[in-house]
């Protein structure tokens, strides 16, 4: 496919480390109109965006994520899931007088706020920039809540922190795709490890910048010990949101 | 900003109507390749994608979501929340014999999923084609479940219907920038239907092709009813995650 934004989203590479460059004004206001323009279910718009300027706070997201990059990046973002406006909204027009929580209502807002962040991060790395998405704001998300304020019906849902590049990483070998897209019904396959013999072989070689001194472990062995480590307070997660009133007990 | 591919993005408008006319082989297959360099949480690549080919499939669908463009568009894929794959690596290695749900981990593959749907719509616009993201196949997911074969540990999350735009519609009006978006905290504002007068006449004036005899309803009133409509089986949504296996009971 010959079309050099395509090619871009093709080479996507998660940068974690910056030039010492603030991204300009200019730049946010142009990526901040991307993220208002991305599709929103329903038309609610159940998301919004805290942008971090403050030393003391990036600091603070950067030790919660247990990520040095944060606070060095250029500009970082954090997406909200946001039920808060819209239910404010309702009480003042005395419709009803509260947002009775749902799964529904929660993966609708998530999903404005994902939606969003992979829309700037695309607008960004079009515009020459590197970025990484951060899942890891929600190591901690009660402090992460008490930081920036967020009221009842919001949750920090995922970060962004874009900027200069100042590495250049190889391209992350990804699953087969035949083991990730299927036609018309999911295929279960008999022995996922032994398929994946050779991609595990191809992960082993890819050179990782974030530890050079070890040799990358292989897929399987790598999902082995994601799946079995210890959530710690993310194992709060779901408490939180019922705290947030964006989910039932 | 004078970028070309940003401009595509500032001008995102849902498709709702295409041609009758498949999107060719070649363009799925970039537009699949574009999804699986996507973002990833913790490189676990944890969603997976159905391509729907087959027109009683599609058709389910379109009911399921009730809107008839769902089966006359060009291509529609569902992109799934996917800890299946993983968790049978995991019991082949037998270094755990379970995956205990977490809300953790379902955020996450629902992270992985929502990424790549927004990625592949934005490929798919660069490349000339319409689409429309479908929140709509989540009114009856365990149907959905049924249909696409979804084993234990998935769960459809999004859908995203392509095809040559048949329809020409105007650029929604958005919610004003300092109500979504804000510096270091989370700003409240004290009387959001006032603060909105301005944007409720604004959006009177939209004019919605999905019916075209009626004047669209303001922002704060689209609110109200959505937020009081009634979920029918969207409340099942928590129990079948349960069932999935993917949320704790």
């Amino acid at each position: 496919m010959n079309n050099e934004y395509i090619n871009k989203q093709l080479n996507h590479k998660s940068i974690r480390k910056f030039k010492n460059q603030a991204v300009p004004k200019e730049i946010i206001d142009t990526l901040l109109q991307v993220a208002s323009r991305t599709s929103t279910s329903s038309f609610m718009q159940s998301a919004s965006i805290i942008n971090i300027y403050d030393k003391s706070i990036k600091k603070a997201i950067s030790i919660i994520g247990k990520q040095g990059y944060i606070e060095e990046s250029g500009h970082l973002f954090i997406f909200i899931a946001d039920h808060y406006r819209n239910t404010q909204i309702i009480k003042e027009k005395k419709s009803i007088n509260n947002v009775v929580p749902s799964m529904d209502k929660l993966i609708v807002s998530f999903s404005d706020a994902i939606l969003m962040a992979q829309n700037v991060l695309n607008a960004a790395e079009q515009l020459g920039y590197g970025g990484v998405l951060l899942g890891s704001i929600l190591n901690d998300t009660e402090k992460l809540i008490e930081i920036l304020n967020l009221p009842e019906y919001t949750f920090p849902v995922l970060g962004l922190a874009i900027g200069i590049p100042d590495q250049e990483p190889q391209l992350k070998p990804r699953l087969p795709l035949q083991l990730i897209s299927f036609d018309d019904k999911y295929q279960i396959k008999e022995n996922y490890t032994s398929i994946l013999n050779e991609y595990d072989e191809i992960v082993t070689t890819y050179y990782d910048l974030r530890d050079s001194n070890n040799r990358v472990d292989t897929f399987t062995n790598q999902v082995a010990r994601v799946y079995s480590s210890n959530l710690n307070k993310r194992a709060d997660i779901q408490n939180v949101l019922i705290k947030q009133k964006l989910l039932n007990k």
